[in-house]
């Protein structure tokens, strides 16, 4: 095979909820040593991906923003088929892709839009991150669970009944991607009696992380950064 | 205050799955800058935390082993306040001490009973690490979960009946600590039609892991170092 025929790999590189610390040695190694990086970008210009790695880019790297639809009700589909077929060109030239994923890439990433349009073509490989979820377990804290407990992560997104349900069967809980629902999750862990036992985190191991007692939370506030976790109330020894 | 009078710093040190660099850097600047170690050992001589992350620790750090009982039948309350109190001579002689925790420390970890003994005296930081579950989900090379999926991770080892329960009301979930209760969790699967989709890996990220068809895993030979993975059937576009 020639060297134009060699193809590049495609890396998922987890890079954590926000403290650049908090890159595993494995994706440090990925970031400084490929030719390009691509990643994430809102069309209102916010670039949260890039900020946290900032200080290991270097200017020889090739940069691929990927604009995506700041509202939910636009589709992103085409903006992913353009982020796709772009990074599929440098790809095809034979050069390694790594895309930056916050948290970790298979969890509620947006880097299974890019796996699923190009692991049929092209190698791909995946290099798991510290979950927002237990980075701010750490930032608080607190064990979320013991021996024979149950976890749940679910979105903040989901219907009030669907999401009272889930929370009632389970031993602790991560309630992710607060924003405008605040004030609906506040409701029905009250009604659950959960209040009590349940912890506000904004932006865990960023500079301006915010640890808010959940009920002086304002609604009208609280950020998509933000996540409530309900502890184990199981008692170790 | 006199340098006696200063007190050590307890870090619980996320040490991630198996793989050493999967370790974040921050967890590698403490390792390798605290003067004390110490890493639960089994009775029967296994060290697998230590293991991951022997390449990265000096002749001159002092380790302090944890021995912990074999069998789960025993009480681990006299090993714990055994090692609590060995780590806490050197917190009060002002030597910080890293304890080593596979995975993520707030997640199932054993590092949870020396926090719930030490951290009332002693200034505590927790450093999350990749938790088995991620890792799992990127040798896999299978997304988990997407937008408004509920993700469970839930222990093998509880009763059967709340294993279905569980199971049956979520999208996407991880089951671990299988070993002896691979054939139990299998049933429940095939009751719930979820054999299809079920993943199988042990030791994720070790050089001996493995990747096995669920149908064909031998369910005397499961580990206890193995998890089942159902990831999403959400489609995403």
């Amino acid at each position: 095979m020639t060297e134009l025929g060699k193809l590049g790999k495609l890396y998922g590189l987890g890079i954590g909820p926000g403290d650049p610390e908090l890159l595993t040695l494995k994706a440090h190694r990925i970031l400084t040593t490929v030719p390009v990086i691509a990643y994430p970008t809102l069309e209102n210009g916010k670039v949260f991906a890039r900020g946290i790695v900032a200080e290991f880019i270097r200017p020889d790297q090739i940069e691929i923003p990927m604009p995506l639809p700041f509202s939910v009700k636009r589709s992103s589909q085409p903006h992913y088929d353009m982020a796709a077929a772009n990074i599929a060109e440098h790809l095809s030239a034979g050069r390694d892709v790594a895309v930056l994923c916050l948290g970790d890439p298979m969890l509620y990433g947006t880097f299974m839009y890019i796996f699923n349009r190009l692991s049929g073509g092209f190698s791909v490989e995946v290099v798991p991150g510290i979950s927002s979820v237990m980075a701010s377990a750490a930032m608080l804290g607190v064990p979320i669970t013991y021996r024979n407990d149950v976890f749940a992560i679910m979105p903040a997104t989901l219907e009030a009944e669907i999401l009272r349900d889930r929370l009632s069967v389970v031993d602790a809980a991560a309630i992710i991607k607060l924003g405008r629902h605040f004030a609906k999750v506040r409701q029905i862990l009250d009604e659950l009696g959960l209040l009590d036992r349940a912890l506000y985190i904004e932006r865990a191991t960023l500079p301006n992380q915010k640890i808010i007692p959940i009920r002086e939370v304002d609604p009208a506030a609280a950020t998509y950064w933000a996540l409530i976790l309900i502890p184990s109330q199981t008692k170790p020894q």
